[in-house]
């Protein structure tokens, strides 16, 4: 058998394994403190599950519910804009596939997924830094607000450059992963109807649950349909169905979570900027530092076994994401602590 | 943006659904017995799961290791043959779009969603009555044992069907769904090695769990690579996981619940019987008959809050799977019986 096109192209570090933090660290104290994610660590609270919840199907009509339920929650126009998917990682390549074979442009740098997926379907891939030259590609991708930096471009950007991609049979993929903690007007949630646009949205990382798998694509119904059926019945688990339904309808937890996270970030800068490090970015998820001696700060922070995000063609930037417990923030204050002390330069520190 | 080819499809009855089952039968008693599945009543025993299974990605070493368990369950050669999926449903399409868009020959009647993931793959599909026929495709599907009717191909049978469609770059998919109570001689989990092949293996089924989402395609690892890159990284659940690597390791609950299934199955055939009905086929997990009144039958137990699997375009055939507790196995005795008097002939059954 001939395999068909699509390009092998390798996996990705995207943070989250407490694995490969034991294999960096060996000797580093455990628990680890995970800060390699975006992943809210003041999880949406667990709740008992319906006893048939392992065992049967999943009810397509449960499936109806959580789209309808998430169109409110994203403000797109209605539960047809909406496919609830395990993961919005396994949409990606079919996303990129509702495109004949092109030029894949990707705003970057930012989420690597992107690029891959749009090289499974078979794209020209590239990574461009500048917004003007995504209306030269068949398949643009802006991850909004954007992973690891929050760079955010503003809905009207976004809109002109949709709009030119339509006219040429192109596509315009947003991924909102983060619009939940970011500047919700610049959301285009609202905007799917008018086509050549998919808007991506994570349930995980928000509400802290990214073991169960859960995602959405808001698109036109025609686009919406042709990946449901891609998908198939029962795609998304009934745990997963249920979180969804219940969470999305909270928006008293929205509200309050969206504000314990900005004093979370808050006090993070903060910790950070104890230790002579300023805060370039992010979003109230994640927090992003470019500084000449990231390498050394990783490390540092690795061997007393707090885990932050490093990117292997970026070495001057750090990603890190938010503490959960006071324990986890005291360890990292004292390990940002030790590191500023233990890099001043040689005399400097020697007053007696 | 003009979307690229694959054919709408429409939706399809699995059976599974008690939202149809109320719009069907307002008037029923409820709870209803939900008889329209192929799944396993005795769920695998639940067990708590860790406290992060819901909140942490999941890891990238335990989908390895449920890999690794599912080859020694199933019998592939190795962990490189296996890809875990959430479901195997969303595997079909990813399947049938490894051979370039041609003839798709299903054995049926059949599950439908094989045709179904075949035509979105932009092939021509046909339904083939004729084992012999198979040959002619580019893909190839059989169900093995069949659903609904459990007629079993023989592995030599298969095996040599695999090598001519390999011989001419043509794919054999075989669906091994019910397998774990079929004739495990005439699985082909351990041939995939050689290409051209692709296993299918469920994991609700037989254990009883399908509101978790778990199943795997065993195949060469090329293949395996191919279709865990586009699943990407991430794509089982936490919960699906544990539930998976725990479950396919319990030998002993395996072979002591094949012996229950084969017992309950058995009662099952004595109860039709009971009613005039022989059972013309089908497995441990679903039975089949296929009588005049197949309709008459279906609606006097779906007015008993009974529901049983009927099917579309073959108006004389029904599936009925196990009754999980004993007041369900009394409630279908009780319908049958009914029916059964019901149905004699006017005048035969008056002796006075």
């Amino acid at each position: 058998m001939t395999l068909l096109a699509g390009r092998r192209t390798g996996t990705v570090d995207h943070g989250g394994s407490l694995e490969r933090a034991r294999a960096l660290f060996p000797g580093a104290p455990e628990p680890f403190v995970d800060l390699s994610t975006g992943i809210n660590p003041n999880s949406y609270p667990l709740f008992e599950l319906p006893a048939t919840a392992l065992s049967r199907l999943p009810e397509p009509g449960r499936a109806r519910d959580l789209a309808a339920v998430a169109a409110t929650a994203y403000g797109a126009p209605s539960a047809a804009n909406v496919v609830p998917a395990p993961g919005t990682q396994i949409l990606l390549p079919r996303i990129a596939s509702l495109v004949r074979p092109g030029r894949a442009f990707v705003l970057g740098p930012t989420y690597q997924e992107h690029a891959r997926a749009a090289a499974i379907a078979g794209h020209q891939v590239a990574e461009v830094r500048s917004f003007e030259r995504l209306a030269e590609a068949d398949l643009a991708v802006v991850v909004n607000p954007n992973n690891p930096d929050g760079r955010v471009v503003s809905r009207a950007d976004l809109l002109g450059l949709a709009e030119k991609l339509r006219a040429k049979g192109g596509l315009l993929v947003v991924d909102e992963a983060f619009m939940d903690v970011g500047p919700q007007a610049q959301s285009l949630a609202g905007d799917v109807e008018q086509g050549g646009l998919v808007v991506l949205r994570s349930f995980g990382k928000f509400y802290g649950l990214a073991g169960i798998r859960l995602g959405f694509a808001l698109a036109h119904p025609d686009i919406a349909g042709r990946l449901e059926e891609e998908l198939g019945p029962w795609s998304v688990a009934v745990p997963s169905l249920e979180y969804g339904v219940k969470a999305l309808s909270d928006a008293d937890w929205q509200r309050e979570m969206r504000t314990t996270l900005a004093h979370a970030a808050h006090r993070l800068d903060q910790a950070f900027a104890r230790a002579g490090v300023i805060v370039t970015g992010g979003t109230s998820l994640f927090r992003h530092v470019d500084i000449p001696d990231a390498a050394g700060l990783f490390k540092a922070l690795g061997r007393e076994g707090i885990l932050v995000r490093s990117f292997a063609d970026r070495p001057t930037q750090l990603r890190c994401g938010l503490p959960g417990t006071e324990i986890e923030w005291r360890r990292l204050d004292i390990a940002l602590g030790d590191w500023a002390q233990d890099r001043q330069p040689v005399g400097e520190g020697a007053v007696s």
